[in-house]
């Protein structure tokens, strides 16, 4: 009787209240820190979106305008607020920092159980090389949770980049770097040891393959790592170093197999974690090349939360207490 | 260069903020009479929009999902609540108090130069019948847009039902209506003359279907009116009425030309307006049959602000001062 699409739900009064509560603690935080909060419109076209990343276009709904246009909605607000930077906020040399409350949408089918509609509450900051900027996102995502209700949330954070110049520093062609990349993107260990026994490297460098993506936890790690790998985690190593400044090094944990699936990530990645759920509550890291696509290139990097989650894992926290 | 769909727009952060304080000022007044917010998807199937309206349904933006079906955008929050309450919340005998913030979309061509993508704020009273729940509507409409920091807006009263009511009891015959009632939803009293002359009606009849119209004020134009569309007349007296004694009368100005184009309105309805801009700040009516169509009937009224109107409106009405 008059179904809604999957993926889809209604939000009645009292989980309405409790969400907005999440929202306003959120954006107030983000707003104290100095991050404008924007809007972008829901349907975007295609071709836009694309221009920021291909497999983001190709994930949303579309459909045409009148004109046989491709128009889709929005799968993030990354894409929508890079072009946005480049085109009405290009003359700002400054950093940026913008943050955003909407929803962002993905076509899921029948049955899979996935969410379609999702209530996001993110930030972009533009304009910040490097570690001061990630480490200045980290400690606000960090802070937001804190008001947001949350105890137990921590962040993981991985290299995006790590695994793409070990292969590169080890030349293995080009052409066999996505299907590593893609175990590694779903966790799969063991399917990632089987490739990369495949592709007849030199004892060192395939024990080093297989056995990075395993590390995680504090500082120690990176005394765990020598030959090429060293180099490649000095980036890593240097924004631990700025946490650890801003003191809040002992809620993040180092994870050398996290890679974010989108394209546009370049550097540093993150995901928001609760012990009390056992899924995701955001995630976001570094993408220095999306605004160029659309102008002039601006370094940046942000992260997007996913509200309905942060609500959920704050419930579970209160059962724990 | 990675332009927008015509109708959509940025909103950057200075504009944002304005934007947020009206809406939490309208919603602080919504909630503070007892009405809770609920989000309803934005995509819907397009047959159960089309179950509560079939030209609103048209209106929309619309997909293929992956099984072939039709989604569509959904162009106000009164049908997919209709679904709402039909469906979730059918087992509440008590009158329900809703309110929403929320975007709605309506397609429009390049160049035509109106919005695709509107911010809502509005409400829906279920389960009041009559002039104690239009009352309680319109009292908050102008309480709400008080708190949003207009001073001189006012709202137009009309009986969406009158003029169909004044046609049946004529006799005119039913097929002769739809072009009277869109010239008469167009405010084209001109052509509506043409059309009334050429019904071969009497002439007491004929000047009635011409003057009634054009007849707006204060309670003095109750005495203006007899014959037939008197007894036609008795709801809006009843209701405006209830309106003084509400001591909100004098910021009604009652409009028998009045006519919302939405098919579900049943009884009064009603637009917002201010003196300081040109065009109608949101609407809405009674529209009591539109629930039934997704289950059991219950009475219904409600009203929408388009927000960014608002907004336009506040800062003409300080432009003035």
């Amino acid at each position: 009787m008059h179904p809604i699409p999957p993926g889809t739900r209604d939000v009645l009064p009292d989980e309405m209240l409790e969400l907005r509560s999440i929202t306003e603690r959120l954006r107030g935080t983000f707003e104290s820190a100095g991050y404008g909060e924007v809007w972008t419109p829901l349907l975007e076209y295609e071709e836009v979106l694309r221009t920021g990343d291909e497999a983001a276009a190709g994930a949303g709904y579309r459909m045409f305008d009148e004109g046989g246009q491709v128009l889709a909605l929005r799968s993030d607000m990354t894409i929508p607020i890079g072009r946005l930077v480049a085109t009405r906020l290009a003359d700002t040399g400054e950093p940026l920092r913008l943050c955003y409350v909407a929803h962002a949408y993905r076509a899921v089918g029948h049955g899979s159980g996935q969410q379609s509609e999702f209530l996001q509450a993110g930030l972009e900051l533009i304009g910040v090389e490097g570690e001061d900027g990630e480490a200045e996102v980290i400690e606000l995502t960090l802070a937001a949770l804190d008001a947001a209700g949350l105890a137990r949330h921590r962040i993981g954070l991985g290299d995006g980049a790590l695994y793409r110049t070990l292969l590169a520093d080890l030349e293995v062609p080009p052409h066999r770097h996505g299907d590593l990349l893609e175990r590694l993107s779903m966790r799969d260990l063991v399917g990632l040891e089987l490739l990369v026994d495949g592709l007849g490297l030199a004892r060192d460098a395939r024990d080093m393959l297989v056995a990075l993506p395993a590390l995680r936890g504090g500082a120690e790690i990176f005394d765990q790592v020598d030959g090429p790998a060293r180099g490649a985690l000095e980036g890593l190593r240097t924004l631990h170093a700025a946490l650890a400044d801003r003191g809040v090094a002992d809620r993040v944990i180092l994870d050398l197999g996290l890679v974010r699936t989108l394209g546009y990530y370049t550097g540093a990645v993150y995901e928001v974690y609760d012990p009390a759920v056992g899924f995701t509550l955001g995630g976001g890291g570094r993408y220095d090349e999306l605004i160029g696509r659309f102008g002039a290139p601006r370094p940046a990097c942000g992260i997007a939360l996913d509200v309905q989650r942060v609500h959920i894992a704050q419930a579970a926290e209160e059962g724990l207490r």
